[in-house]
């Protein structure tokens, strides 16, 4: 049996809906350039806004997905990634399994960290300096 | 007579050095790949951590600096960017000169709106998900 898997874009968070904006436009994006039919991308805020990363996990169990990637748009991590989010995790997890519904979740590493988004950060602040 | 210039990259802070640590690998990186000898860039965060952005507008402003640009190393304009730290910056300037300082201070859009960081990050996002 193929598993059935998910992605969650996951972002922080605000009050501020000019602060949401991005993060929908990043992926609207992301859904367009998918090539993959199957693909499936959503987006969550860990506080602060709509849609929950509970309620995102959820749905996308609740639909029969397996396997789920959360990837966190933050430029690094702190106690929200390392602590909070984990045990959020856990806790569905727990939760979903006792309803029936075995899913496995695999917290990225954030996506600032990686050399990619790293490097185009830097190369803009050059840029920007020089 | 030419205006002196600095830069300062501004993240928002965390009480967790786990957070701090990639802004710190970032400034570095940047400072090692300036071409410009003349050029200076710093770092500060808005809250939770030092140095404050305050504090680095005055101590530039103290060694002759009269041009500030604040880079925020921000994904999107929420509260903070379009609200405190403008005003911020207004009030830093009025006290810097009444003490007979006058800086010119620019604050840029945040970093994760700029095309190539945009690029970067729905790249990755692509890759992780295909």
């Amino acid at each position: 049996m193929t598993l059935k898997t998910a992605s969650i874009l996951l972002a922080h968070g605000s009050s501020d809906p000019h602060w949401l904006a991005p993060f929908d436009q990043l992926l609207q994006r992301i859904r367009y350039s998918l090539s993959d039919p199957e693909a499936r991308a959503e987006l969550a805020y860990m506080e602060l806004a709509e849609p929950s990363l509970q309620s995102q996990i959820r749905r996308l169990a609740e639909e029969g997905y397996d396997q789920i990637d959360v990837l966190p748009l933050f430029f690094a991590a702190g106690r929200h990634l390392r602590k909070d989010v984990p045990a959020m995790l856990d806790n569905m997890q727990l939760l979903l399994q006792q309803e029936g519904m075995h899913i496995s979740i695999h917290l990225h590493p954030p996506i600032g960290l990686e050399p990619e988004v790293a490097r185009a950060i830097s190369q803009v602040v050059l840029r920007q300096l020089q």
